[in-house]
């Protein structure tokens, strides 16, 4: 049996392997095998920390889960819609380290809607990031900068929708969607949530319309 | 060698068979093996229609296709917002039968990103995709819907982002975005990209705040 230090150190040395396996490739192509290649090591060896494939996407999930909540953040803003920016543009892959993460989430997507427990994880991330951006809506709506009357849940799952479909969107075609227009996006969907855009046309019209 | 009318009813067969597959597993789940397992048939039957994966995965592509743009739509609308309404609820997953072809192409979005040719064509269907609106955004704006100001491009961008990010919610949590709630999300973003919403407080405002 090899000594508690070699255990972990090998232990730390799978982590990383399966990390590279699915920013490579994804959850899709995470098996036993590309993860025994990425080690340099038998599928044989794996079995002794994954009993099976199941116990393996288990275990790459929570990897995923450490490395998008340890990933560098927006600076701190301040309450409000600046916040609320801060938090959507955390999930847009404006740099390398947020392409290789949006790529994994995407493919766990696609994992979890074929497994009911993976399915469940998903539903109750999406209902904690929209928890935590609903509470960015509220802070906008008490210090006035969107309408008293805005139901602050829909404007958290508007908010969250435009941000995810945004990161397909950039993912596919970073050319059409450099850094930059995708916060220009960001902060025109920020203007529409915003009532009584200065200069627009429609503003001299008479309410009820 | 089989009767020319034989071999079409077998390969309306396995086109059947590749896209029930598709349904329940998505493109992660697309095999040799289980497509000859829906068919009943031995891999060995598949590989005379299919030489490869490769060729496995770009036919079930073909088929989703197919099946996307032969799907129930929403009845033909004004132009305009009605029009661009109609094209957002058209990718929603509102009844089942878009709940399946969501699911489809949200696998179809991970196999993608893993695979050149297949990010290409999908790189191109958002283009056209976005095409449709931004010619829906266009016409909003010439009847004076959406101010004269705006980026028709973005918009399109922004809301086919909005839509692509709703469906997702959705499919892992359609308790909280049913039909209904989905549509009302929709109706809420459409009238925030409208200019001058009727009795928000910031109506009053000065232009330039």
């Amino acid at each position: 049996m090899p000594a508690r230090g070699d255990h972990e150190a090998r232990r730390a040395e799978v982590s990383e392997a399966v990390w590279r396996v699915l920013a490579a490739q994804g959850f899709g192509g995470l098996t036993m095998r590309a993860v025994a290649a990425e080690l340099g090591a038998s599928t044989g060896l794996l079995t002794h920390y994954f009993r099976s494939k199941r116990e393996l996407v288990r275990y790459a999930y929570e990897i995923a889960e450490l490395r998008t909540s340890g990933r560098v953040r927006q600076p701190r803003a301040a309450p409000g819609l600046a916040a609320l920016r801060a938090a959507l543009a955390d999930v847009l892959p404006l740099a390398p380290e947020m392409v290789v993460m949006s790529r994994v989430w995407i493919s766990f997507w696609d994992a979890a809607l074929g497994d009911a427990e993976l399915g469940a994880s998903q539903r109750a991330r999406y209902e904690r990031w929209r928890g935590r951006l609903r509470g960015h809506v509220e802070d906008a709506r008490e210090l006035g900068e969107i309408p008293g009357s805005a139901d602050t849940g829909d404007l958290a799952a508007t908010a969250g929708g435009f941000a995810h479909g945004l990161v397909v969107q950039a993912l596919f075609d970073p050319d059409r969607f450099p850094p930059e227009r995708q916060l220009a996006l960001l902060d025109g969907f920020l203007e529409s949530i915003r009532p009584g855009r200065a200069g627009s046309p429609g503003s001299a019209r008479a309410p009820g319309r």
